[in-house]
């Protein structure tokens, strides 16, 4: 389960209690429920750096819902081997790199007898993923679908010297800051990471030891995208760095 | 479980560590550990909207309990297919609206050798429900009673021109507003609904998308309460309402 | 699993994704992911008091890691029936008084096939407790060690009076100020608490209900620590006190 539902509030349990009246000996394992509200993006990189882990057979269900009630339609997804039910909103775009089959839930047997209009999670995902967790097949849940809607990631951007700029997407509990930029994206050669509104020349290392506390340093996080941290410390304070803010890997002129 | 002892201590697991000890088989679901510390109201409000979920004999455990250590009996009730247990101060209330069996917990293979005056909730909530899993009989907890706690709800107000006033009982995660108006309550033709301290006119919708982003409603929310919310938005910001203000269904006079 | 890694970001989900996908028919309870970062004392205290519930056969993961990359040794210790897994920098120590074996975790086939730097959490220690929950020997995760790493708890100093000095090591969810100061710890005769920076005397009794709301009390805890806290309110808050103050237990003169 991921959700921007928060933990206060009766939803989550709401949705664990359908998902228990429905299938049998199913462990339910909480992601997180502390995305920002109706923050898509931020959902869809946790999903997708954690959905990777779980065993075969796992049934991901994932809610960030800006649109409940509106026409988006909700769906389930066969990605390997597993399955993903959520809104079609871009949110399930980075867990599922290669849908395999895509099918939007419309069947009345997947659905509680009376779905309200803004509570989804409990209503039609919580149910349909129960249904496919009793074994039932995928194409039962209802017609399929051609395509997933992607999530809007920033553009990689290629500046005159070759320097690449993307963005930070998320800021994690430490305060490191999680770019949009990934190995394969960084030029052959560079000199250092720079974050919009700070002068601060962030060296490449390869983990927080390679700096004394409290310095900075960049490095390929254990995801895959190039993260920005302070040893024993917040990249976050210590730039002034929020989400959305230009991050620029620089090839400078000397260096070439 | 239900709580408000928050998830930072060892309060939490420990009662998972003593209900895993004594009971085989069990899954331990989490409804929330956030209420307000020593919120009665609130932690009824939200066990109330989640139990129902809950497949057949599944045993709740709720603890918000101002009166550890005190007079209050510690008690169990049976309601339906669920069990109970938790202290006898109101917090059950909404959720058993007809209790069948009420016990008063005090057998003493039911507790731990040594019960703490601070912590019922590993010493004594935790073991009954235990005791209760592994199938042993409610009447082998200890004496009937005869009454359950009532949650004291606010009165629920008619004005001299038939419009009628509650209280915002609960304000959720996503600044939602929760108010003590049922739909039971409502006068047959109201015009909009107000809050305490603001002069908008709230009107009143089926969902978040009857209304433009940015923009107030009100509507019945899937626990039965007139709820007051900001689609993409937070009414407890935009109205600055906090729980205990007067929230009022107004008929006006030019709509009779 | 107790960490402090917060419930925000994908980490304790790919933990635990790790655990289910390398070990069957297990139960995974969350102690708590909201040790302050990198706060080993806060750590060691929680799970202490958390792990001792736990039936047996329990393995306990347990990360608080600052050195995460560095040169301090990853852990398997045996207590009692129950196994504990974590670094070795005093996070075990508390929870672990007398270590009946203690293994430095370095066989290839308890790690996943890529170790990062930043993540032993998901890397090393979920695989490895994945292996010894598959029943396999504590033996075979790698060489043993002498010796576990112990916390330095702040001294217990003796005045001159006879009064006694210790710190408030943690400050819980409802402001209630848990101290060094063991039960053992106290003198035969004395008579009140004092915290460094308050005026106050803190009368000493049993429980919340000893004295009035709002009123200060000192008692022995369910973990038999020396606790003050207000009743119905918050200590912390009342006396200013934060980790670190002093805390005195004092023999007056008069009195003896």
């Amino acid at each position: 389960l991921l959700t921007d539902f928060g933990t206060i509030d009766p939803y989550v349990a709401s949705m664990k209690g359908v998902l228990l009246s429905r299938a049998d000996n199913i462990t339910v394992v909480d992601i997180t429920h502390e995305i920002a509200p109706q923050d898509v993006m931020g959902g869809a990189m946790v999903l997708a750096e954690a959905a990777r882990w779980f065993p075969p057979s796992t049934v991901h269900i994932a809610v960030v819902d800006p649109g409940v009630g509106t026409a988006r339609e909700p769906i389930a997804v066969r990605s390997g081997t597993h399955l993903f039910v959520g809104p079609n909103n871009g949110l399930l775009a980075l867990a599922v790199r290669h849908p395999e089959e895509v099918r939007v839930l419309s069947a009345p047997d997947i659905q509680l007898a009376s779905v309200s209009r803004t509570f989804h999670g409990r209503d039609l995902f919580a149910p349909a993923a129960a249904f496919l967790l009793r074994g039932r097949a995928l194409a039962d849940v209802g017609p399929p679908l051609d395509e997933l809607c992607p999530l809007p990631l920033p553009p990689l951007r290629t500046l005159g010297d070759g320097s690449v700029e993307g963005e930070v997407l998320h800021v994690d509990h430490f305060g490191n800051l999680v770019t949009s930029l990934r190995a394969i994206d960084l030029p052959p050669t560079f000199e250092h990471i720079r974050l919009e509104g700070s002068h601060r020349a962030i060296p490449f290392g390869t983990t927080y030891s390679s700096v004394e506390r409290g310095e900075l340093v960049a490095y390929v996080g254990s995801a895959g995208w190039l993260e920005v941290a302070v040893r024993e410390g917040s990249a976050a304070a210590l730039l002034n760095a929020r989400r959305g803010a230009r991050a620029r890997v620089v090839v400078q002129r000397g260096a070439r």
